[in-house]
């Protein structure tokens, strides 16, 4: 069987789909703006577990993950259609209320207004479906296909966090009990921080050749953009921002869950590096260089050269 | 516990949402048009059964419902985002490949392009995620809230059989050995024609003061366009177009599946009765008129007048 990447592929390839395949959807709005749209769906026990969390968390999560594609594109959340079906066990626990609290207290701080959704009946899981529409200046939305060789890679605050948390809460580590570092890790997964602004000034000034949000893993999604730009890249290894409240893990770890983990909703970028010289931009580090090696990712140290494996996060 | 009308409505009051409670929510999209947007979550089990019916169905059904939901506010569906979380026991068994054809032959019908989506994995059950947007003329689309006492009431095709197809499955009558009627009658639940010309037709000339698609059954959808209008119905009977194709059942049961039962996706509306007269539309039937008794909708015929029960389909 395909995996779904190769799924998704086949499909496009037979359906002629030249619009699927970014972290959203582009579709001229007006003379002025074009319209982002992105939905995802988060299924209990795939995306989260109710043991690990708060309602209120998740309600925060849902809206983030779809935040985060619109920041990938450089674009300003403006509504958003929300549903989610539970089973009735939960709907009587009061869960429902908490998960919307959740939600807008995230959605006012960046004025997404609620347009539309449903509440229904789901036979076992959980199941949220999250759509997020926004806008960019017309032309200016950043797509996953326009990183040129010579181009940097930067990456936006710090990676290996949301893995590091994963890591905790599956060794018991508790939210409710954490404090301190672990607790900031366990933030990390539970209820990330979308890199709107970051989005926003890149795409504004025509800053970024391209770019995508890190929800696979830094390692899955530069292939991402290299498979979609036609490039390779090479990424000095001593340069990813991991982490800081990773400090009780060893190298080896903390390297496997900022290349390899997931969910740490940073922006991955790529630009000619003296364009984001100046730039009153968040924290970011340039990483790598994009190179004319078409799909070949290379991770390097002073001392060592090493293939990147494509080991992002699969489903089937 | 609140139902699930009931926490909308809550939720609504609680954070100001006017744009949610219609068939799609209505965004300004340029000078010429408005964008109207509907997100509908599929789930195995609640909203279809594999043992029932095709994953070709199941692909088309999926797009039907939201094509249904830009009918009933008159708009041209332009784009969709699809989504689907499967079991990897069905991703192995091919299902995925033939939900896609469905979905495409349909989407292909209207002109429908998929500009985004995902397909991932479920822990239990099939969930899919359709979302479809459409346009209408700049201040067209219809609403559920206005309805004026004095207006007609209309219904296009027949209403009834969805229901009863969903008597037969539940008898244990196949789809793949049905003939003729019931072949029909299945196909009504099964794969139906969402109601996209005589919409926009309504729309496009102003012609329908309020409109919802028939998707809770004929009764409580005409409940919703009373609350949303602040109006009440009187109902004539026998003026209900029952899907002919039920004449097995009794009197009784027909009058049960035309009002109670649901996912006809026909379009209920209100309008002036001397604005219908002469138009181009599909088959339409004047059931009733709107009246000024508020939230109180009454059935009659030549000897009877009872008040309709609130009985339409609720998750909790």
């Amino acid at each position: 069987m395909p995996t779904e990447f190769e799924f998704i592929r086949n499909l496009k390839e037979k359906y002629g789909l030249n619009r699927v395949g970014d972290d959203c959807a582009v579709l001229p709005k007006d003379s002025k703006a074009d319209l982002v749209i992105t939905a995802d769906m988060l299924v209990e026990d795939i995306d989260f577990r109710l043991k690990w969390t708060t309602p209120e968390h998740i309600g925060h999560k849902a809206l983030a993950v779809s935040l985060s594609d619109i920041a990938a594109m450089g674009g300003t959340p403006k509504w958003a259609i929300l549903s989610i079906a539970v089973p009735a066990e939960v709907w009587d626990g009061g869960f429902v209320d908490r998960f919307y609290e959740g939600w807008f207290k995230l959605a006012q701080q960046h004025n997404v207004e609620l347009v539309g959704g449903d509440v229904s009946r789901s036979p076992a899981k959980i199941v949220i479906d999250s759509i997020l529409g926004g806008e960019t200046v017309k032309g200016h939305a950043v797509l996953r296909s326009g990183a040129r060789p010579g181009d940097s890679i930067f990456v936006t605050g710090s990676v290996g966090g949301a893995a590091g948390a994963l890591e905790l809460l599956e060794s018991g580590v508790s939210y409710a009990e954490s404090r301190g570092k672990k607790r900031r890790l366990l933030e990390r997964q539970l209820c990330p921080t979308p890199q709107i602004e970051a989005g926003q000034h890149l795409s504004s000034r025509k800053l970024a050749s391209a770019m995508i949000d890190i929800s696979d893993g830094l390692g899955a999604d530069l292939y991402h953009i290299c498979d979609s730009s036609g490039v390779g890249a090479v990424i000095d290894l001593d340069a990813i921002p991991v982490d800081e409240d990773l400090d009780s893990f060893s190298i080896v770890e903390k390297r496997a869950f900022a290349i390899g983990g997931g969910e740490d909703f940073e922006l991955l970028f790529t630009s000619k590096r003296e364009k984001i010289i100046g730039q009153k931009l968040p924290l970011i580090h340039r990483i790598g260089v994009v190179t004319a090696n078409v799909g070949i990712v290379e991770l390097v140290t002073d001392d060592s050269r090493s293939l990147l494996p494509r080991i992002g996060y699969r489903h089937f």
